[in-house]
């Protein structure tokens, strides 16, 4: 489906990525080579790799190349704010909070993966075609031009992405997850091989309160400048398994009222939204794809998927307890975060939230 | 805790092996080995197999040797009865049903680890610690002298194990289970390596309904010579994880009746059962070891307890949807298949049922 | 570096694979998708298959999904040549031979992966890079107008890829080998997943014989209609690893004539081939990637190079027993199956042994 | 076969173990747990443990339980070195030396799987079935009544237990090897997952110059107060494989001495040492297992052999280049590292060299 309207800018957006070395810092830098609107003109990282050369500073564990242009760039010290004016995050938590604020306070639009300011009242915590008008949070918040906007945690992009058309279609009152969760979504050195090798570790340390917290206030309710939580209860158990990239999660739902079978397929195949209607880059084609094949999704087979940003489901049946189930599938390190991120980034400038950017107040209809 | 009655035999029961060359047939020849009331006299596989020795049949695939006295052993045909009075059935369930009512009718007690007889009214499915009162089944059989005894599906015995003393204590209405299933439980060849690795396979064929039927039948009540299946709904998603040995199981629960965490803790601690009293051989000490360390228990960690007879449940905590969750393992291959059957056997013996054995009426208080 | 040389098609040709279902023939599904010169118009396997949509034959288990034109194509016969021109075969080695002999008479230029006619005298077994002057040999062969051309065994093709420009440069005397090989190059069903999880096998059934054996037919010489195998010793040891796709060889030569570090070096790294000159659409940029880095070439991050149809090399360093030692890297289903089959047709088009196709006269100096 | 003499003590010894929450102090930890001679009475670690209980020290990883006198103690910092006779080192490299000489100058016997005195020309650096004559040097060492004995790396030990019976019957000039590594080898927290899953990594910093300095000091001759290396030549490529223990080696020899392939095997098949003799109860029954199977030896199948203390070897052969070649296996972290240093102190013990304790002088003829 061809987009319906267009957003096109006058020239590519200098971006900067803090904690460029980490696991999703790297995954930012290898999305944004080639982006149509972005161009990585600084890395920043801790006070340690200030200095190198990235080449040097990173230990690069893409399967793609390290970029060329980027393996020469000097990395600066991710506490000291550059005049960049959009910048992604990918700092370690522990960190994050205050050295986003700074980079917000210089200006920036700050477009963070960490956890650190996803519950501020003012903070959009934002996956785009669930809840793009929460971008709107940002006009009341107090860091002057620049502003914060938070990338959920990795399981819960895609769980919200497959459960946001039927809250709308037919509402949600309660939600049974069990997760099976990649390695790469700990990070890096992360999950010691010793410890998943032939294992499952059925415990990630506040992963439960996360999906259980970001999932109500993701499809909750922009109620003029803030949000009302979603009334859904969430049961979540998380658990490690030795899957390198890709979280798959078993859902079972109760919905707010009775639907058929069909009713929830058709529901969650005719699926689309805002960043799909504008074509933004980052955007799949489809955000849900749903699968027949009765051993599908599969981690190796479709985390790749429209280039690992769509959510796959299948084994869609009823529920002996709740309502239905369903198992999907989603890629935790792009649509799950470094890919999530640049299309919550997309969304707000073609939103017109990069004020000074020209370019950002294009969008045509066609 | 020393077992209040002893079971001794006189002699050791010659006992034979049927499908002794796959996966669950080798594990019964390794436990086999050193058992104080069986000998293994016979290996019965296909009649490809049959006329070759053991050693030249078997693909043996055991941490621990080959015995000598086995692998030397003549393989015979798996069709035709022989006077041995004990059997354990390891075949593939697309040939396991009248074989194994051949050797019923030759007047042996067949213990069996396929799914053919596992609901058929007059077979007892049995857990030991669960339902060893269902054994009295047999009596009714239509195989003469001979019985068929059945094991449960391996994600059922661990399953119903810690839920048996919930349900005793409290009541069980509604159970949710997600499985992550081990390979070893596919047997050989079972699952490629190439469907598995780095990945997880959210479907395995029949399982679910395995799951849901079995724990009714097995936690139902002996009524007179028939079993009133327990009237609990299970809900059960099942997933194939890379992991060589031990499944484990997500399990929300709903009980009968309000209980605190601490009586649901001290119920799953304390809980024992007849093996334990009698000291069966193959008994773990415990049949549920309960866990408090927050990542426990784990697949490689905890799946050999008790020589793999145990079943460990951790992460006993509320549930925000049902009344509580944990996490339980078991080990696939031994509690869950040629350990179980091993188990049910000495049960059963402790329990009169193999008549012509002098030494099974031996079962003194201490 | 651009191409010197130019070949253009005036139309794509129209190709087959046979044993399409298989893990290899997917690949050649996966990589004709988008091919410029070629169009997948038939898939042939089994009688078992025939008859069948493509979609309901296959298991499909690329990580690309199954083209749509593709998936509604009707299998065939593999037994039953049509007047396709140009058959890429995947079949087992088991049924290969005839089948292939059959397409070849019927008039196709069969480009096979099978073993079956790898050492006939009259029969090039070809790496494009490496020796392509040895598909003249096709113009002795006995098949009529079609002719049969053979891809080596997974692991030689990256082994003669590194050792070609060593060979032309110094000579090589002895080659000592010992691979760690992917799961995928073992087809489906495959390794089974309890045999190789957490494990080793130190032993690939015919593999250690095919790469001492294609090494030396591949740099042998052409002398008139016939190659004289180069005298080269080698010595392998073969290993499966559970590892998904990428074979990894750790190689110690001994070379013909005393060379420094640094000539062998910059003969890996200047290496470039007739395929490159020509810019077939298969070939990568260069045939073989030197790594510097101390812990490259792995397969997860280095088999994808240049769309899995480079080798790479690192570690680079003198051997205290024979010269030098490295190790090398190599895509084992694109570069060392269906992708080194596609090259090899190109490189057999460029030079004018599609006789009939009109297109493949058209080389032009540039 | 039955020990011919019979060390006997009249006490257990208490021990100490440094390093003990670490990877290899677990299995320190675990493997004394019911040893007939030895009794753990301390655990040690750094000052950030001390204090603590071990059970809250440690994250047991071991799948044996942790024994419950031990979770109790309270673990004691490694710098103070309390008055306990014999001691156990499994500290890191980059603090074991000091700490090392500190113990044993306040008169403790150290036995030590660090590398840090691996190579003083002082300190024995034994594997018991090979050179237990090296450990007359700690009578010419400088720390008093106490003294250091090391253990070599991994690797090195499951080598020079298959080289040793051919090096006293043929001579060895040289030896070509490629290891395929555990991950276990690496401690904890050791390789990280996302390194090693669907991956190997040819490289282990500092192995492969281990294993050619150390086989050739093991393999060296005591001559008076030193020790002569071995002339062997070496070449080693080292691999880091996703197996959880177990190190595979792919060995090519030249011998000093022509020999045929029986020869050969039945100097391996027959090999035995004075561990052997003299019954010491770490002792594997036969120093080398040697298979039959085309497929073995395998990690997950023989690592185990006899507690983990067995050398396997399989697949021998001639080799193309030098004069035989072979696959072996050793536990890594058994026979490699905590119960190799066991065996060397009992060696040690039974040859007298705990002075003090009067117990190690009951070496008696049978």
């Amino acid at each position: 489906m061809a987009p319906d309207r267009q957003v096109t800018l006058s020239a590519r957006i200098p971006v900067a990525v803090l904690g460029a070395t980490g696991s999703v810092g790297q995954r930012f830098v290898a999305l944004l080579h080639g982006h149509p609107w972005f161009e990585l003109t600084a890395v920043a990282a801790s006070e340690r790799s200030a200095g190198k050369r990235y080449r040097d500073a990173v230990r690069w564990m893409q399967s793609s190349p390290l970029p060329r242009a980027i393996a020469d760039l000097e990395v600066v010290n991710a506490g000291t704010p550059s005049g960049v004016a959009l910048v992604f995050s990918a700092l370690d938590a522990d960190v994050a909070g205050p050295i986003e604020e700074t980079w917000a306070r210089a200006g920036a639009l700050v477009v963070s993966n960490a956890k650190s300011h996803r519950y501020d009242a003012d903070v959009p915590l934002v996956v785009p075609e669930v809840n793009g008008d929460h971008l709107a949070l940002v006009r009341e918040q107090r860091y002057g031009r620049g502003a914060i906007i938070t990338n959920p945690n990795c399981s819960t992009i895609g769980l919200t992405l497959a459960l946001k058309p039927l809250a709308d279609a037919f509402g949600l009152s309660r939600i049974h997850v069990v997760t099976l969760q990649a390695i790469s979504g700990a990070g890096l050195p992360g999950v010691p091989s010793y410890e998943i090798l032939d294992n499952v570790v059925p415990f990630i340390s506040g992963e439960e309160e996360k999906i259980q917290r970001e999932t109500r206030k993701i499809l909750g309710r922009l109620d003029g400048n803030r949000v009302q939580d979603a009334e859904i209860v969430v049961s979540a158990q998380c658990n490690r398994v030795p899957v390198v990239d890709g979280h798959t999660e078993c859902v079972s739902i109760e919905l707010g009222r009775r639907a058929s079978l069909e009713e929830v397929r058709d529901v969650l195949a005719d699926f689309t939204a805002e960043p799909q209607a504008l074509g933004l880059p980052s955007a799949p084609e489809r955000p849900v794809h749903l699968h027949a094949a009765e051993a599908h999704p599969q981690p190796r087979l479709h985390r790749d998927l429209d280039r690992g940003m769509a959510t796959s489901v299948g084994r869609l049946r009823p529920c002996e307890i709740l309502d239905y189930k369903f198992v999907l599938l989603s890629h935790n390190t792009i649509r799950g975060a470094a890919g999530g991120a640049l299309l919550a980034a997309e969304l707000a400038i073609a939103r017109g939230l990069l004020a000074e950017h020209p370019a950002s107040s294009v969008v045509a209809a066609r």
